[in-house]
């Protein structure tokens, strides 16, 4: 048996998110197993670094899996790619120890939320971005992002269906930057409970068109109560952009990505 | 009555182009008659600055047309936004004198054109872009555009069904630049003929992936003959950008584009 590690990129806008809860349902993992399931001519399950929700889009998820299959990098993305429906794609393949663990060998996660902040709503990239029509101030934003860096308990960025053990995570960067019309938020944490960008988007959003000071940000993290967090925001901004690992287990890859690069 | 003039976005990708050559086809110009009919109460037919083809994009379009209705522009853009499907956004209105004709007024056009240049082909923004796997030397595609600078007959470059009186073109400005794995070609010309930026676009990939030499363009050209030219690139990547107009008869807004702003 061996191990392979592959990289992978999925506009998640027709999908109910990597892992579907359901079967009938159409779900990333299922679409990708059924693909590498055909390269290896044996059923191949695969585990994910991070399980994406419905509408969301990856750059770099990380997934591995094992296999009897004898197949050389190239052919296992080329042999997928081939029998992929055109919204995934296996960007690399390299095989790995059967140490490594895309989730629980991963150390850190980054993601990125794209907003769109326009006075009219979007017609191109309507599902790869967010629209916010409120003018959004990204000093503010920045200064209430600050109160987030470090260890803490997420509970009040947490979703409700949650099934992490501990609500604990280290934050380690939080940057909110404008070019033009579009606000980019980047967060890099060792790892991110359900829904928790999505919970810090929505936070900063909040801040960022004056409804709420940058301190009330502080006061929502040492709230522990999600109800005290305000709205998530929309699937559609947020890209799961990189997993970082032990460089012994797994250097990654770096690609440029299409489009929001220089982003 | 009253002219009006709005500046049109929309995602090309489930239309056959702006218009449509039979009834029964999605169109752009249709879906946008209909909405404006319903602002105006009366039916509402558009001239177009530019007919863009079946999957190409637009930022920049610009329309006109005649109304009794008085609303104002706010009225004009949101109302067109709620009757309108959500591929297509109209983000200004501005009225104009009954001089201004958004085709036979407009001086310059311009189009930007997206590859995304990588071995694997791309999940996200798929119909926003197009894919080459060929490395593609951006400094050989820059030295071919070189040659289709100025006023020259564009018959090689021209599709077979285009209807223009004339094939001369004064192509104003044509740039290659690479950024991380996107290659972008932007052209300004005083008008395009059909197919022109996409057959253009085709020969600067023959150039740049090295079937070709930079030279070749200037043969191409010189040849006044579609045969000799290649293939038409494909629609995905193409966006028309921007019209311009004398300013006493329309100064357009100039909006920063989403995401490719920096391209």
């Amino acid at each position: 048996m061996a191990r392979i590690a592959l990289g992978v990129e999925y506009d998640g806008s027709r999908y109910r998110g990597w892992q579907a809860q359901q079967s009938g349902i159409r779900s990333v993992q299922v679409a990708v197993e059924a693909a590498l399931s055909k390269v290896a001519n044996e059923p191949v399950s695969v585990v994910c670094a991070g399980r994406t929700d419905a509408g969301v889009h990856a750059r770099g998820q990380v997934i591995h899996f094992d296999t009897s299959a004898e197949r050389t990098p190239r052919s296992w993305v080329h042999g997928a790619n081939a029998n992929l429906p055109d919204d995934i794609s296996i960007l690399w393949a390299q095989p790995v120890s059967e140490e490594f663990h895309a989730r629980f060998s991963a150390r850190a996660r980054s993601y990125q939320y794209l907003i769109y902040n326009s006075p009219v709503r979007p017609a191109l990239f309507r599902e790869q971005l967010t629209w916010n029509f409120r003018p959004l101030d990204v000093a503010r934003m920045q200064a209430g992002a600050q109160h987030l860096l470090g260890t803490h308990d997420f509970s009040s960025f947490r979703g409700i269906q949650c099934q992490a053990k501990s609500p604990v995570r280290t934050l380690h960067r939080l940057e909110v930057q404008r070019r033009g019309d579009m606000v980019v938020i980047e967060a890099n944490a060792n790892a991110f409970l359900m829904h928790m960008v999505r919970n810090i988007a929505g936070v900063l959003m909040a801040v960022g068109s004056g409804k709420q000071e940058p301190e009330w940000v502080a006061q929502v993290l040492a709230a522990c109560d999600r109800t005290q967090g305000g709205v998530t925001a929309p699937p559609y901004g947020l890209y799961m952009m990189a997993v970082e690992y032990e460089p012994q287990l797994l250097v990654v890859p770096q690609l440029p990505s299409p489009l929001f690069e220089r982003l």
